[in-house]
This record gives structure tokens, C-alpha cells and sequence, in this order.
């Protein structure tokens, strides 16, 4: 059977799932996006990642064609439609098509509302046992990275660097720190055994993962730091990893060539895994 | 009669042209355009406009699915078949739709390459008699604006806010100085009557426009200057002018409000411009 999208208040098979050539998500990048993890035909964090949404839409003055409570009802609908398992749902939101090309806003075009899901074992995932390898690259974007925007060809440009190296995530690194994976955001566990991640800023995307992570260790009294951190420091952690809605939590067990530690996935890393996934299950929806 | 446009291979009503949401740049910004101008039904400077995609493509890596002859082939056809005598041609080539999301490049994907026109007596545009008003933003973007990409987001919120002041134009300024406009090259013409407009490099898309009026200029023994220039020089200057496809030259006549000289086009933004129609009429195809 074939996939099933949403368009603009459709359901609609994914090759007939299509937008105008004037959407100006496609002229402009004028877009936001969300990913929402699917387990066991439930969404993860979707509270998380809608209000995100909503802040983003909110920097960029867009305003959502729809409730986010509306929006979870179409994701539930689409996962339910695909019988989607373990997977994701993309959604994506942008400006809309109006009759011709200019920059600035449009008036009265309703904005675009797309949505289709991806199959993916996410707890299962190979990666997730063996760790992954990073490579670094400058971090080309632009200064308002905590909107989560389409505009994201610096990302593609700094993960296909990735893919031709074999790794399997790009960290960002700025004025000698890194900012943030490609699609992932950065964390270490330092020799004294602090969690640290990045600040969240326009620096970087406030990720949905990273944000439970950090509450979830918080509440078990885990030591946890708001910083940016140094390749160096990665280098000279006790172990390193990486989170994302569609990855959890995943070993970072080697950088630009070096390993971290002893090159494979650590105990704190382990934990926190286990400690999202449990999360992730109990407020599922 | 319906506007046609050209997607992958066949000219459609415009109503009908769309591009799956899987392609690479409604997802990813993922893609590269050019806006060529059209007088008398003929194409402006499109050799430099071809010249300089070739380059941007090459820069991303993203493969042309046409020559650049082919493609001035069906640039010429699409006006053609529009009636179209004054106006534009816009094109964009994505990296395409593959059959989900992930950014690293696809393997075996076609690119997509759409154009549309528009209609716009350039020539004679009631802006280029008036001149333009323009506000200044700081310039968000990312490190490489030399590529010509569709992640424009930055430049739509520096129009958009240039609109909502009842300007023309957003000069994005970084390190306290002009870097270009949303959608134009920045000139000024000093007190000693140098042409001064800043040299291309990373911070600023090359435009075409701006080297033909650069060339056209030197040709005439007129003194240029490639180099940065600060607001505060604009505002001392005896004019200042943008450049662009859709616009050729135009007076710029305030700035934040604040008189260029005595707030009216000047004599060498006028001369500048005919030169430029004069050349434009001459190498149209």
C-alpha cells in the first residue's frame, strides 16, 4: 500500500502529495518544521515539539493554519492511516503560495500545512548499540538558529560532509566550541561526571530530546551543565552522545578519527537511553 | 489566459505546477535560482545569470539536469508561449524529490528544474523616476552568500520589515558595514565621484547586474571602488544606488529616514541607468 501524506487538509497518496512552485517554502525556505518520533503508533514528546512549533512559527510572524491541537489530531490520523509502528511524522509549515514571487509577506494566503511519516525502529536502531562516528565542520548558519526553520542547507552541506566521511553526524563547531550536530544536539560526560550540553540560545536550536534529557537527569540528581563545550573537551570526556527525536539518545564514539574513551558507547550514555525511552513510552500519545 | 510555467520537462498552466513535498527544496532550501530580466521579449544579461548558476550549483555539488544552453532554451520558449514582452524569468533547481528525507545527498535523484514568469515593465517602473526608500537590518545569513540559494528566510524578514516601514528596500549591515541589499547590490557615488560598491567575496552574492553596471562604468573611464562602505558614508555621499535583475538601477534616496543628499535620484545613478538599458537592449537573446 502506498504511503499516505497530508496536504492542506488532504490525505492523499505520497506521489500525489505535491505544493505549488510558488509555495514559498520552496522559493523562500520561508518554512518551519517539526519531527515527531513514533513508537509503538504513539507520538513522542509531541507536547514538546508542538510548542517549539509554535515558538518558531511565532519568530518568523506565521501563523499556523491549524490548532496545535488540531495538528496533533492530523499526526495521530496519518500515523493511524500509514499503520505506522515505530517511525516518525514530519511536518512542515510554511508561508503558502501566493499568485506570483515577493519577498515580503503575502496577504491573505492561508499558510501550507504538509505532513508524512517515515518507517524506523528507533529503540532497535544498529547505531544505537555500536555508537556513531562524528566528524566536525565550521558552522556556516545563520545568526537565529533556535528558529527551527527549512532554511537549512548549511545542515545539508555539513551532513553530507559526514556521509562522504562515513561518519554519522556532523558537530558544528564556532569560534572553537561546538554548537551542535547537524540534526542532533552535542552532550559529554566530563572525568568528573557532569552532563554537559550547550545553553540553549540563538546559537543553537532548543532541541525537544535535549530538553527531556536534561530534565530526566536533573530529576534523578545527575550532575548537569549548560555550556559549550570544546572538540578538546569531547576528546578528553568520559563519554560523549548525541539526541534527537529521531535517535534518542546515541553513543558519540569517535570524533574526526579519535576515539572517545575507549570508542564505545558508555554507561551514563547507556542510562540516559534507557531512562528517555521509558520516558518516551509513558507520556506517548 | 492561465500563466504557463515549466516543471521537469513540460510546460503547465501555473495553477497545475507543483513539486512533490518531498522535494529536496521545499524540505531542505536545498536548491540554487536566478531571476532573469526580459525586455521586449527577450532575455537580459542571461549569459552572466547562466554563468554565475553553473557556479552556485558547482558550489553545493548539485548537478544541472540541462545544459545552460538548453535551459536558455526553455527560458526563451516559457516567454514565448506567455506573451511575455516585460518581466522576469524565474528558475530554481533543486537537488529533488527523493523517496523520504535525509539530508545528505540522494543517489539516482533527478533535479528539479521549475521556471515561471511575471509581468514588470522594468524600464519604465514609476520607482526608477522616484527612487527608493530604504531601512537598514542587521544582516542575519550564513557565511557563504556568494551561493545563490533558495534559503532565503533572512532576506524575507529583511524585506518584510523594510515593507512594513514603507521602504523599497533592506540594507543588511555587519561589522558597521552595508554588505547588500534583501534582493539588490548597494552603490554609493562620493564626493570626489568615485563609484564605490563592495567587493565580492563570501559576505555577498556577485551580482550580475552590479558587475555589467561596474564593467559599464570603468568602459566609460568612471572612477570605481570595490570596497565596504558604512551607512554613515551612504549618507554622505552624493548618490547612492541599488542594482538587481528586476530593477537594473535605482535611485536610492533616503536611509533610515535620513536624506541621501537632496532626496532625489541623482544625475549619476540616471546616467547609469540608461547605460545599462542601452547595454541590456543591445545583448538581449
Amino acid at each position: 500500500m502506498e504511503q499516505i501524506a497530508y496536504v492542506n487538509g488532504s490525505f492523499v497518496p505520497l506521489s500525489e502529495a505535491k505544493v505549488s512552485i510558488l509555495d514559498r517554502g520552496f522559493l523562500f525556505a520561508d518554512g518551519i518544521y517539526e519531527v515527531a518520533a513514533v513508537l509503538d503508533g504513539k507520538l513522542i514528546d509531541n507536547a514538546s515539539h508542538l510548542a517549539r512549533l509554535e515558538r518558531s512559527v511565532g519568530e518568523i510572524e506565521l501563523a499556523l493554519p491549524e490548532t496545535t491541537a488540531r495538528i496533533q489530531e492530523i499526526q495521530q490520523e496519518l500515523v493511524k492511516r500509514n499503520n505506522l509502528v515505530n517511525g516518525m511524522v514530519y511536518l512542515e509549515v510554511t508561508r503558502g503560495a501566493d499568485t506570483g514571487r515577493d519577498f515580503a509577506f503575502p496577504k491573505g494566503v492561508k499558510p501550507t500545512l504538509i505532513m508524512f511519516t517515515s518507517t524506523k525502529d528507533i529503540v532497535n536502531a544498529p547505531s544505537a548499540k555500536t555508537g556513531i562516528n562524528v566528524i566536525t565542520v565550521p558552522d556556516l548558519r545563520w545568526t537565529r538558529r533556535d528558529i527551527k526553520s527549512v532554511a537549512l542547507l548549511a545542515q545539508v552541506l555539513a551532513k553530507q560532509t559526514a556521509a562522504a566521511a562515513g561518519a554519522g553526524e556532523a558537530w558544528m563547531i564556532e569560534d572553537g566550541k561546538v554548537t551542535e550536530g547537524g540534526s542532533s544536539s552535542c552532550f559529554i560526560l566530563t572525568q568528573d561526571d557532569v552532563i554537559v550540553t550547550r545553553q540553549n540560545g540563538s546559537e543553537i536550536l532548543p532541541g525537544c530530546t535535549r530538553k527531556a534529557v536534561v530534565a530526566l537527569a536533573e530529576e534523578r540528581q545527575l550532575r548537569v551543565e549548560e555550556r559549550a563545550f570544546s572538540v578538546e573537551e569531547a576528546l578528553a570526556a568520559k563519554e560523549a552522545f548525541i539526541t534527537s527525536a529521531s535517535l534518542f539518545v546515541q553513543a558519540v564514539v569517535s570524533i574526526d578519527g579519535k576515539k572517545v574513551a575507549d570508542g564505545k558507547p558508555g554507561p551514563m550514555t547507556n542510562r540516559l537511553r534507557e531512562i528517555y525511552v521509558e520516558f518516551a513510552k509513558a507520556t506517548a500519545v
